[in-house]
């Protein structure tokens, strides 16, 4: 029996990177869809779940994409509300590849540091990447500070994450040209995960944290978020810290992403979102 | 060469439901269309038609899926004028799958009755699945009362299936409280192909109907049209008929849809609608 | 590793047609987009360049089709410049199927013609094939009649294929009622690329063309261009030329069309435009 993927994906043209990576996944078919919403959805739902017997529901899975985290959850929401019993299929979700990355950037910093005792700091933390980053930060014990230009927004991604993570110590950070010496007091690992051509720190402020131990910044395109930081850095000493770049960071990502996928056909009841995530990325 | 089942959906997303079953049963290729209009399906009947030999035809196909039976229709319309002299391939309709339910449902009363001396009641018959059924019964030489709350659809339905079979023994029959037992008088087959959630009998009143050997609900969620079926009800003794439920039905909708795609690709001027799928539901 | 084509149409549903031929021409997976502009098609290029390694990304290619060839030629463009060092795939334009018919129209007229000493005449010559069969004759020095009822069209056309062809011997030619026996005289082939339905020269008007060696029409749709001509000429004496209707053409360009789309897979760095596409249509 064929494996059958099926995409759904909030932007109206479903992710190709996400295709490619299905196909060198090991699926046999992928359905594609784009413009999907909560309202439009419960068909499709049904054809997945309606066709096969309980018993060949493995073969089938779902896997959302899209640019927006958000309309991704919704999505996910969704379908658990219409699965029932033994009528389901395994679950995806990778919006914007959050949580792949995430998972990926967070397993680097893992190699060099005991979450326990660590202090991190998350620039961009309010994006779906950085947001991702701190809820499996405080999931594995750190203390994780989420930084924003916006305090506000810093508050309501502490508040989310806690409502994922019930014990999770993260602390809302205002990040503004005056605070930061305040911001990166006492921190072992940054995590740069902010939009594309914003540098956060440069290679001086970062030289000057004495207590750093890892960098990562998974932002591909310069100028990246930590200045002196390549895209090409895989575990590489830069500005006195073991630092990463988007594609150091990204050889284990895509690794996770293809055998997130295969997972995906073992059984029919799996939800795989970051938490599951990381637990793949710690085992490719 | 591939056996490619191109997709025509007239719904904006294509079914997911036909994409899995069209996958297992054996196609190489599916190219789904969804938004497909008489208007806009020609340069993609052009490409079916024109890319591979007179003789390779029967390696390509069409089906026609999709929520609306009636814009279904007119889409096969346009593709049996566009196609001309041996450049044409081989169609299935069976938007909402109402013509592979109906042929499942009707072999399975078929089992029972000797359709030459049945008196069969449609209720819901002028929905997708009920005029179907009504349709088949008919050409089948039941006699058939099309029940509906609305008298004048009821009639409109009746002219149309006498359009496709001539001899039809087909009458509308207004089906409201008052009318129960008019409707029920003399019956030997009952089908319940309603909207979901509609009740049309109760267990009291199936059980009153002296003549009845047949019971059919075609609706898989509760509560279903006739009262005291399960839709896991297969050939069970319900109320004193011989009762199948949706999933009873089932079964044999699934492999009628699978040998129908299957035939597809044995010749290339095939146009299977509801007669040519109630032959081969005979055969599976 | 699969070999994946990615379609890219400016059309809203992808052509049929070039999803076909993809599959015939040992594509293992194709991702078929509609309603690409170079506004939201970054995302995609990103997706097809990011997620193979270097080496690796000869079995990833994109394929651009619709049935507007400047909107094509905007693809294309905005594809070459998000293309950068060795992060890039294989591209080949067809929209409209305009490259490959004139490169096998061309090809046809090669056989009976040397081009250096070539007077050709394009009818239609404004339109995507004939636009297309006037660059590659031009490029393989014949000298070149672009025809339009507009004499402005024509200029604008024969300036586009001089910005392509430096060199090219290309000259606007008004075809009207009265202008017919200047447009023709002395010419040794012509092409009839004009809208299906309208006929530009009666047989008599071209057994009158005593330089003429070779006439071709890619019209399927009678009335054809050149009366006398039938879509299955193959080389065949028609009006005293050597003629060839669309059917004739036709084997010729989907040979090409195929032989284009393996060429794609073989590194990861080729446009395929008229040119190229010219050449291909040389070896099959």
């Amino acid at each position: 029996m064929k494996k059958i993927l099926i995409q759904f994906d909030t932007d109206s043209l479903p992710s190709s990177f996400d295709r490619v990576v299905a196909i060198d996944s090991g699926v046999d078919e992928l359905f594609s869809y784009g413009g999907v919403t909560p309202e439009n959805i419960e068909p499709l739902i049904h054809g997945a779940i309606f066709t096969r017997s309980a018993e060949e529901l493995s073969n089938t899975a779902i896997f959302i994409s899209g640019s927006n985290v958000e309309a991704g959850e919704r999505l996910l929401s969704k379908i658990q509300d219409t699965f029932f019993g033994p009528m389901r299929v395994s679950v995806m979700i990778d919006s914007n590849g959050s949580n792949t990355t995430a998972a990926a950037a967070v397993r680097c910093a893992s190699k060099h540091l005991d979450f326990n005792t660590t202090e991190a700091l998350i620039l961009g933390g309010t994006g779906p990447v950085g947001h991702r980053c701190g809820q499996i930060l405080a999931a594995q014990g750190a203390t994780v500070r989420i930084a924003s230009r916006s305090e506000e927004r810093a508050q309501v991604t502490c508040a989310e994450i806690r409502h994922v993570v019930p014990e999770a110590k993260v602390v809302p950070c205002e990040f503004s040209d005056e605070g930061v010496a305040a911001a990166v007091d006492g921190i072992n690992l940054i995590i740069a995960a902010g939009a594309a051509g914003v540098q956060f720190l440069t290679g001086e402020e970062v030289e000057g944290i004495e207590t750093l131990k890892v960098a990562i910044d998974v932002n591909a395109v310069p100028p990246v978020g930590l200045e002196g930081i390549s895209p090409t850095d895989d575990a590489a000493e830069v500005n006195g810290a073991t630092s990463y770049g988007a594609f150091g960071v990204g050889g284990l990502k895509m690794k996770t992403h293809r055998a997130a996928i295969e997972k995906l056909f073992t059984t029919n009841d799996q939800i795989l979102n970051a938490a599951e995530i990381y637990n793949i990325a710690g085992s490719v």
